[in-house]
């Protein structure tokens, strides 16, 4: 007679179900994770709708154009390069690699469930992985193209894209994210104030700085305001990127960890509240005018600024840490201004000086005793040096071949008459 | 010989298993109630489309501030105070309380873990029931501005949603939802159609009669038409309340149970048709004309009338009580004028008309018999006196001191020129 | 004693965790199914922008109002009548046949609990599987209104969306989902490139040859370009498609498999990248010149193509299917043009090319040895004819009784002023 038999039995149960369950939290967290994913992707929607709102009318189409393009080429080159070199796997000291294996079986996978199996530790799957951190990628591209936008040569700026997004980005991403140097150090960006926007930032600040303003922004020492074409348009564009930082945030948790997942939601959406009165009440004693331009960008600096700690930053400092953001934008518009940095959606103010300053946020508030302002100002200054050199190199280079602004006439009369042939808007109603 | 210790280490691990079985599922409700607080964010943009889309061009700035800013004061506010009035712990009789505790805990929270412990149990965490219940706060307010807009002063406006997010709204919402006299009495009310629509919709009524109609509305007796700036934005915010809908009322049942939720957006989704149905033909058979904004106003008539009682209606009345709702706001929308009172977008007669409907509608056609009408209808006069009174009350003060009203120079060029010196739209080719 | 009493305990313990398990299970396949609903709900809100951006400003009201209620007619048509035609439970040879007993379950059903209980095993409840076929059936019509808009009369369209989306769509539908004729064949079609699409651009293609093209399109041999009201309101469109995308695909897996749903999000996002730049360089090789409608329509030309094997085709391969549909969009458009076939937004090349072009490349590509070009060659033929003759015959009737094109007036001063008596956008300051 045996007594262990049923015994046994039921310890296979039990694994089994162990075994389910895990499987079950994979399913939870993947679910997450993807509609992390499509919140990211629809951002690309709304940075179209500030720079095409914030533009003028004339360039539209352009504008419309260069948007509909990032994020084509951007998840194309992070598919083709940008992937594997972001999380290569790194060995001791952690500055460059890249992931054959992960190459060819992302291209030439034999079975879905294979891949699936190695990363079901993970939390979620392969895939899943790949897309959410390829929508990530175009972001940072976007942010440039809104900076330069009503003068830059279209041709020039998919190329700067094809290298931005390919090489640039995902190597400084795998110093931190991937692994790297800059997490060995203890460097803490949750969801990439550093990595995502004030890298996209130093690259709008490169490209602002050589493409030049547009005609006519700066005369005689005044700043001349260009109306953008569609107030309402800026509007849609700036409640999808807030709702597109519920997945930018939320998922960059990596799960569905409740209590972690709702925390972080609550902090961003602080900040952005906070933000935007930031904005509104800056530019109100600076500007006496209701601006709803800078409370619009208000709510994107206090979002920009959370989001290196929105996981270890508390909800009444993360008021704080937006408002501060909120207000700084609008300094740091004024500025940029000053020296005739033509910015046209503000693109360096909100996501560099932001990126920056949430960044450092972390080193003074954040409640994990390991972070520390010090090294913040490194992550800063070592992310923020590799990510404007690169950028301007590749300005540079493209400046002196192709070219990078368009003729006099172009500009005066309009992109999209020349390079489109059609007009953003025809609302003509007797024919 | 032990024969036991396997048995106890079974016992442990079946023990082991169920709370990781009840982590997974408070994992996927948090999942299901942070994504319905992400759609019920995204109406605010929805009530700025419809309001920007109806309202006339000169005041398109100031619309879309006021609606950008709502959201803002809303959850800041409601951070700030309502939370912590609405959700109290209520001792019998339950009018009136203050969570000091829940609100210390919010600012000053040592660790998330600990917050999300104690709310375990909810089914989802202690953060997704502040952020869920901060987006429908805010929509209450929204509300009152479609209302009163294009001769509101902006200032007497901001203050009024300070009060009415931060006390009006949740001491209301306490009586039912925060357990408090209005549910011990069996007053019904699933996801709003009186806590939330209602009560914006006679705070909106309020705010109709003390601002007064616009200039050149009702000339010698007839109602003048003014046309709206932008139809396709009208038509993107209705589609985004519609979208907002999913998370509005399938968030409502407070956690992700398959079947009730399921079941919430199916009578959602057919009332909002019915609805959309009901304006069109009573818009037809009225006005003898296929009118788009009746057919708009008919969807979201829809909506708010299903909104009580989504989860105890079966779809063929959900069809009915929408259908309803539809007809219901061509007539209010009619009578309004006779009366002369000018809602710019209908907010009276969908939010208020349609949400009294729809809560009586829980008391004739639930499938719960607890549910009865007479009770409805007590809930219904006490919350809508309540409201009515106190948005009255702090309009009229307002009016009062500060003003609530534009002068006659700015609503006639309009309020963009004056309060925020840049235009809606700026479309002009030629420069 | 009895050794085996707690053993029995386990057993039980062990049986009940399983339960609960899959009931888990169960509630997270259902938050996935329904946030897709959500996505494919948006997806009407994306056709509506494509085609009141792509249409002339004196038509967009009549636009919008056709693609406002085509979700409404169709959902309940549906409700009605589609559903139980689509998924009847079939008999050998399943042509045809009608589910009575879930026609009065779904209108009458007593419990939400029991009707969920019958469904648990499919992953999903009752009320998913309805909700989520529904806002797919609806858009079946919403392709046959872009071909054809700005000379058809309303009325007329409103009627062929009622026999197309409850009977023409479901029948054909269920002879693969419903797991009828063309499903035992071995046809295969994953999220509906023919089902769906194919389908619907063959109601176009009849509906553009009986209505005849748009007076001033077509001179002496020349194509007229006709200029859109509204660019951006088109991109708009273009990314809620994109966004609905992935509730149109990962919904499609009828649960939340997380290799599986993953995977398919993958090969849809890269498919709909490649066709967007294959649109892009067709285009610019074709016609010189950076056109924004070619990109847009590649894209949709892309997500098109990938539908019919997005689970069966590789990441690579992807690409190319995608890539090809981009370029058979430009090509396409510019031979219906020949053709005097004049097609609004492109519905045809978009929806019928791609649709059958997607479908055979799951013969030609599929990773499945089980499918074969010559299957999915009948499947498309099959389906073709019948949704072609089926809604030929429609038009046919409708042309010869209450007549299908508005008159030639109305059609040259614009149907928003004839029939709805308001005009699209009133963007006028000064008053």
């Amino acid at each position: 007679m045996n007594y262990f038999a049923p015994l046994l039995a039921q310890d296979l149960a039990a694994i089994d179900l162990s075994t389910e369950l895990s499987q079950n939290l994979l399913t939870t967290n993947n679910v997450w994770m993807m509609l992390s994913t499509a919140l990211v992707f629809i951002m690309h929607l709304g940075f179209a709708g500030v720079e095409a709102g914030f533009g003028q009318a004339k360039n539209t189409v352009n504008i419309l154009f260069k948007n509909t393009v990032t994020p084509i080429i951007g998840i194309l080159s992070y598919a083709a390069v940008g992937f594997y070199l972001m999380y290569p796997g790194f060995e001791v000291p952690g500055w460059f690699a890249f992931d054959a294996g992960g190459w060819s079986m992302f291209w030439f996978a034999p079975e879905t469930a294979d891949v699936t199996a190695d990363y079901a530790s993970a939390g979620y799957t392969y895939w899943t992985d790949f897309l959410f951190q390829a929508m990530f990628a175009a972001t940072a591209a976007t942010i440039v193209s809104g900076a330069i936008a009503e003068r830059v040569k279209l041709g020039a700026y998919l190329i700067f894209t094809l290298f931005f997004v390919g090489l640039v980005y995902p190597i400084i991403g795998s110093w931190k994210w991937g692994g790297g140097a800059l997490n060995e150090m203890g460097f803490y960006d949750f969801a990439g104030s550093t990595l995502v926007h004030s890298v996209g930032g130093w690259g709008a600040l490169a490209g602002v700085i050589l493409v030049g303003p547009r005609i006519g922004k700066y005369v005689n020492g005044k700043t001349i305001e260009k109306p953008g074409a569609s107030v309402p348009l800026a509007v849609i564009g700036v409640f999808l990127l807030w709702l597109g930082w519920f997945g930018f945030n939320g998922g960059s948790v990596l799960s569905a960890d409740p209590g972690l997942v709702s925390f972080v939601l609550v902090t961003t959406s602080l900040a952005a509240c906070a933000g935007g009165m930031g904005g509104f009440l800056a530019a109100y004693f600076a500007f006496k005018r209701l601006d709803l331009g800078m409370v619009l960008n208000g709510i994107l600096a206090g979002l920009v600024s959370i989001t290196a700690g929105a996981d270890v930053i508390n909800p009444g400092t993360a008021v704080l840490v937006g408002f501060v953001g909120g207000i700084l934008v609008v300094i740091s518009a004024v500025l940029l201004d000053k020296v005739r940095l033509d910015d046209v959606v503000g693109a360096v103010s909100v996501h560099l000086t932001c990126g920056v300053w949430g960044t450092l946020a972390v080193g003074i508030f954040s409640t994990n005793p390991d972070h520390s302002f010090f090294t913040q100002l490194i992550g800063v200054a070592i992310c923020g040096a590799t990510a404007f050199a690169s950028a301007f190199a590749i300005f540079f280079v493209l400046k002196k071949t192709v070219g990078i602004r368009v003729s006099e006439e172009h500009e005066r009369t309009g992109l999209d008459s020349h390079e489109h042939g059609i007009r953003g808007y025809t609302i003509v109603f007797d024919e």
